[in-house]
């Protein structure tokens, strides 16, 4: 349930304002050069701060307690931990009876019987995202110079981007964004017919990722209003490349050499600084909800590095099956 | 690889030429009634004949070959087998060498080194969702009375279906289409709220029915451009009814008791009557391209009743996994 | 539930006395040769006609019905299915409420709640191994130099096989029997450290054999009885040979380069010709049984090749898994 | 690879001279009471420090570090962290070239390239079974009252333990040892027909406990010299009951209601403070071998409460699959 893959493997486990959340990816090849600096770069672009984030600054520490030794990978299952730090759980126990609009607590009350832990969202939060990005770095290292990049569209149906966070900011409201990966130097040959064809594992992971509504790849909702001549990638080169690229990459579930494209909305983050309603799901009395607390205006800011991470994992696996990434790592 | 489901398990076989095509349903409770009439309607919808389909009658008989006794499940696997007839092989052969745009052939080459069956998409046609529409009448019988349904929302852009497909027949050209799915009767909590998220298990299952391009969720791509307060939904009653459903019934990965509500674009059918262009892969000469044969104009036409049987697919695994369907199935 | 393996996977369906048995074989690599007459002499090594056998003569034609296309495997799932013929269903009705002694008539009934298929064990029937036997015969192609190779240690206690055969023949009663596997050519390194060690994954698929009791590695129970300084295996050759194998091939869960060697304890036959007590479930009455029919007086005959299969399959799949055999294949 | 179960999942992580070695749990009820000291008395039976067992002390503190708030599992995943302490790493490095014979040294090192933590047999260590017993102490408070009993039967052949043990200590020498496991009060109908066969899925756990060599259930061995007239185990009860139990509980790989039972023999412990040979593998030369520290004489009597832990795992993921133990916990 809280896991994926087939051979390169990522559980994942924590609560937000528990005592650590962390990820064992079990499956990576011996070899791997890998020390907690390999971290570094991915973890600030996931990292809260800049305007449009929040300001709570989290613990992002990798404690590697297996799998790694001389600074290599042993084979073995790796696990990252991270502490949490600079909780403060007493924000969140008066909301237990009126669950937030937009979250989860609502569900996590219904299926776990109410002995979840509620506090910052739990198993739901946003951090877990975090052990994701972790396993991510691992998996960019493993499928070099198949390349991986994710980027902001427009957030609040603008592509001025700091302009529409700072007027959201003003505004009090929080505002969504859309994101675009594409992944180069793709394998051809990479996915499965049928059950696993590439969309369904991409899309698989990317909906993990919080506040993700939806995925299309290449030519995506449009290729509904295009006709067949429009639509089809005509074929130029013997190694699959196209002169179009409406399939992003996939025909028949199946990587055809040409760039991975896929882009997915993000919904505006469910906490803002304006009044909600919400019931009281003791009593069913209707309540006014003011969230306090440190929110970000526009989450989809911080989630292309997440996006990357989720599609490199999918990539690792794709390629480990293919037989594309040995057992015993060595450097194409 | 070519199976899907963690309890209710499905896993498909076959080519659209070769001797059969199937599927084995393994993990369906012991005492649902079944008989071959029960797959009669949906067989129908599925089927090809009405203007914009292809006049190609396919046999669509199936063959219950183990899993039914005294006209019961048995709760050990249901393997069903349909026979191919009506196929004229020699339509494919020539096109070998000249890979048709849009479709998996290039890819089908590559992956399986030219083993692959190529006679009308080999194991990659779209006669594969047969066994899916076979599953989907089971799990329907399971879920009931939660309800699946999908419906043609625009073809070629526009909601007039009927004009719209004798546009596209008079110019010999395909199009495309929009489906929406409902599910309604959901019980609160189905789901997990990581990586098997009912988002992930959805799109998994979707995006292995061919000519699906994306999919989006409640609000879906529209999210992206709203503000939170206007996004959020607002809880209304202590079941979990709520005001508005842009979650499209999930929050956090978990159902929330509303209706869930989908929606999936479908490429124009690769083959047209038009002349398409492609190379020839051995000698990378460019090449004229008519597909001869019979077509769909508009292949989306074919597929809701695809979408409603890998829907009721996932929400019987589902249902079971939260032990809502017993292992020996009496009606609720 | 009904299926094993993580990239050469398996997936079994039928009933005795149905219409059909078969098997599912997903993740063979395309471009292996193979024919309906490869199937021959390991379907002969199992079939019932020899002394101490069963003089049913079953159906053991395979019919191939995908993933074969001009006589290669095409990657894609290879489904085989084999028709049920001369059942005499009529033998079983009558022992519906008075369950067979060593049977799984009464677990059966207790597990599907009535809905089981009853007749000649349904889906619990030795004629299951069937499938398993002919995945074995393309595991074994796909091993090939790796060789596999079951033999009948002793039946009844007696290693002069016809002998002890003809004694319970005479005595009207059953015996069981012991059989020793070995795996030649074996590749260092296969297996995992912990849950999937190669002990344990032959252990599971060996234990789904019917009538099978136990299983030994190596040194075995005389294990127990041994000093660390008699046990060890010492090393003689950097590539692993050892001078005595009391390890069976395997250290730590990964195999060693030696031959992996395992016996198998085979009970005796549950249906014998004596006279037999059990009790009516639905009354509680004690009741006489005599078991009518063609049965097997030891059963542990025709298993030799079932245990080869099961062998081989593992093989297969821990040699694919450590990329010893290519997607693509071609011969070692 | 490193993980175990489909519902009631584990996974294991870590090497024994590393920083840590752990467990993740995932698909455990919510509500389940759990603290610290429940796991006491199981940790206790598997530390070391009685005669015939090492006396290194090591660090059994469990940090759980998700899944349990305010003393009550949550349902999402449980971590469970141990902090290595109390190592002798230079023990360990002037044998990376002398693989000791009966250890894993020599396929770890094959299989990883070299890159392993070879320090104290690294991931192949016994000490990674208390992640397994941490497990257990969860899983047997979800079966109850289902009980899990396991005993030693005899050690060095001889079932009067401590003067055995006494013995072999005197001898500078190692001595295996036979376990008898029984769980008793178990529902009739768990497991699968054929490849999750009760056996199946016990005998994998199993035989991922260091140093088990083989396992028999009921008669087991015996079985190949007995008569079907003497095996059958005659019904005397409507709800299963057998005047014996020859099936060991098990019939057709399901429980038939009776006590399951079955013995384990364990090797006798490889390091031994004899003097030993091997060779040297980068030059080939035989070379004598003292292997100093810390060892246990008679692993085996560590043993059986890891064979208690890996059998409730296995029951409470059956238990879970026949929706005999609730998502949200409750007494029975």
């Amino acid at each position: 349930m809280n896991s994926f893959g087939k051979i390169f493997k990522i559980s994942i486990f924590g609560e937000s304002h528990g005592e650590s959340i962390g990820i064992v990816i079990d499956g990576c090849p011996a070899g791997l050069p890998l020390s907690v600096d390999d971290f570094t770069s991915d973890f600030d672009r996931r990292r809260s701060g800049a305007t449009g984030t929040t300001p709570r600054k989290e613990s992002d520490v990798p404690h590697i307690r297996s799998g790694v030794f001389n600074n290599f990978t042993t084979g073995t299952p790796i696990a990252i931990v991270f502490d949490n730090s600079n909780t403060r759980s007493g924000d969140y126990s008066k909301l237990r009876e009126t669950p937030r609009p937009g979250h989860a607590d609502f569900v996590a009350m219904k299926k776990y019987g109410g002995f979840e832990d509620y506090r910052g969202g739990g198993h739901f939060s946003g951090r877990m995202t975090l052990g994701l990005v972790a396993a991510g770095v691992i998996a960019k290292k493993l499928i070099a110079p198949v390349n991986v990049r994710a980027t902001i569209l427009e957030v609040g149906g603008d592509s001025n981007i700091q302009r529409a966070v700072e007027k959201a900011v003003a505004e009090k409201d929080s505002i969504g964004g859309i994101i675009e990966c594409r992944v180069s130097g793709v394998p051809v040959g990479l996915g499965e017919p049928f059950f696993d064809s590439v969309e369904s594992v991409l899309s698989h992971i990317i909906f993990s990722v919080p506040a993700v509504k939806g995925i299309e790849f290449g030519s995506g909702f449009k290729a509904a209003r295009m006709k067949g001549s429009e639509h089809n990638d005509r074929l130029v080169s013997v190694d699959g490349k196209t002169a179009t690229n409406n399939a992003g990459g996939i025909n028949g579930g199946i990587t055809n050499g040409n760039d991975i494209i896929f882009r997915v909305p993000v919904k505006p983050t469910s906490s803002t600084h304006q009044k909600q309603h919400t019931i009281n799901i003791k009593t069913g009395e209707m309540v006014d909800l003011e969230i306090e607390g440190r929110h970000d205006t526009c989450i989809a800011l911080r989630i292309p590095v997440v996006i990357e991470a989720a599609t490199a994992i999918v990539m690792a696996d794709l390629m480990m099956q293919s037989q594309l990434i040995p057992r015993i790592f060595s450097e194409r």
